[in-house]
């Protein structure tokens, strides 16, 4: 059980109810998912965190899948449970394979440990010199 | 000034050496970046993660630009000052303008503060459940 | 420099200006601050993120110092060198004292190692059992 | 179970059984948490950890519930199973309702999200300049 | 259930095969660890891991036991639940008793906290002055 | 500067001096560094803290050197400006090489990398199964 009851589609009413149907028509769903259903005790950030996702993966020029694959990789460095697992199921859902999964994690295995390598070092970047033609 | 002196083009010998070559002739530059010259105080660790990086990089099916927005997904998470600096110019230079840039990063915003949230409610994971058509 | 120019008073149209003229009022401010400037060449995120940052501080129970101290709380924990210093200083505006700073930071110091240990260690939680009266 | 056994009240001796009725008397306990029991096996670091929270919640002008709240922020932030339970349930019990849980993660939430793009954009702090009355 | 399948010894093929031959028989295992049969959808990736493992715990001067405990301090941080596990059990495999591991702990404890502050307000690094003799 | 003033050795008084006077002798240093200076505003919290770091690096089976190992590892994962370049310094003074701390921090990158993934994926652990002799 999450920290908080979560608040059913049944007990939704006003800005609640709203947004919940606002999810279920445009994500096609018969449900709304835990997480909108536990955040939803505070129905004007609800309505807010919809809006702003909203906002994010429906604008602009980067597709969906590669914000879904954004997302794994923050979920991965963070090691959210929640939300590995949920971006990697819209992964699939929008055509990736196991080996593209497991391409997709070796970038962000190889960049969590660069990282630290180059801040542990207090490396300086430059920009790159490109060589002569 | 970087927690450890650069080894410099003139002091690579060995596998430093065959490494630093691989890298300015493979990336087309002309001085290799500080991160390589940082490392090569251990030049099997250098070895390998060059490789490692050129098998990431180089093979499956997500394209480089793709990647190189993991990348700066994951640096902008770890607040890395090199590797943000250094990916987001790896972007420009495959053609990223200002407005994809602060796309990309809005995404990182979204799913680093929604991952805080599922993690910090316990929210639990049921896989979607779709509306009937 | 920010890796991206910033969208200057001057330079703001439409969305951008609506947004931009509501924080300066708002805020009673003369001019905007560099992270809505940074983010304002993706017009829809700045007016989202900026509706979902009114809609977090102005509501609720937990009075404006206690959401300045949980923003300070964040910040140091991910080491946000922009944040640290902004809600600093909008604590300071607040009232609070160099002793108080270093109070709230004790704590944020106190939790971060327990965190370590615990998730370490895979320590067990169970609710605690008081003391029969 | 942990990764350690825990160090049971029975076991308890010397300095391990004077910190531990320190804790069962001062927070009115009949067990002692796990926390404590996993990390007595080094007893000069149980005492110095315990004494250490004394001084953090036992003094300064910051309330109880602010501190727990702060508790709940930096380990949501971390991802720390046991924190955020045992701290959620110390809230509950310094009166915290659903909604007011949920208000405090969206706060979390919020600067999470602004963190990463604070630091992925390298966003330059100048402090605020207040407008002319 | 881990989010892709694990690739088994018997449908291990090329590299794949001569990785896994190489893990069971440098490690004296029977079987191959779950990490590498989720990342052996990659096999070149999964070449460059073992081989960058390899040359960092086989190399220099720094010794086993004390790069166990660095994977230990490291995963506590990032509260990786694998790796903790992992690499606790490997340090008691090196004789690492409960009072040691906890001992390991305290200090990453102690630093995660210290890490936070030094941060959070901004403390400027200057080198140690020593005493006079 | 830091985002408190420091508190000087002149300005020291009663428990602060104590620990001051602590520090500079059992560090057999001329000047109390930074990170003191600047927590010394609640002089029980600073007290508790140079306590428990006494306790730690003071006793046990882990030596001092491979202690500062552990903060560097630390420290680098969390991308700790003053912690980085503090235990390095700490490190040489105690011996360590170049091509040493780039030993450290190749394993720092590697464990960081390998629990993004673990975490990402998954990753059930099992206790690894030894090969019969």
């Amino acid at each position: 059980m999450a920290l908080v009851p979560y608040v059913s589609e049944d007990e939704a009413t006003g800005v609640v109810k709203e947004v919940y149907d606002d999810i279920l028509t445009s994500r096609k769903l018969a449900a709304v998912p835990n997480f909108w259903r536990a955040i939803a005790h505070q129905p004007e950030y609800l309505r807010n965190e919809w809006n702003k996702l909203k906002a994010i993966l429906g604008s602009g020029t980067i597709d969906r899948k590669t914000k879904e694959m954004i997302a794994v990789a923050v979920s991965a460095t963070n090691n959210c449970d929640y939300c590995t697992r949920s971006h990697t199921d819209a992964l699939r859902a929008l055509g990736a394979t196991d080996a593209e999964i497991v391409e997709l994690l070796s970038v962000v295995d190889f960049f969590n440990g660069s990282n630290a390598i180059a801040s542990g070092l207090k490396v300086e970047y430059t920009p790159p010199v490109p060589a002569e033609p």
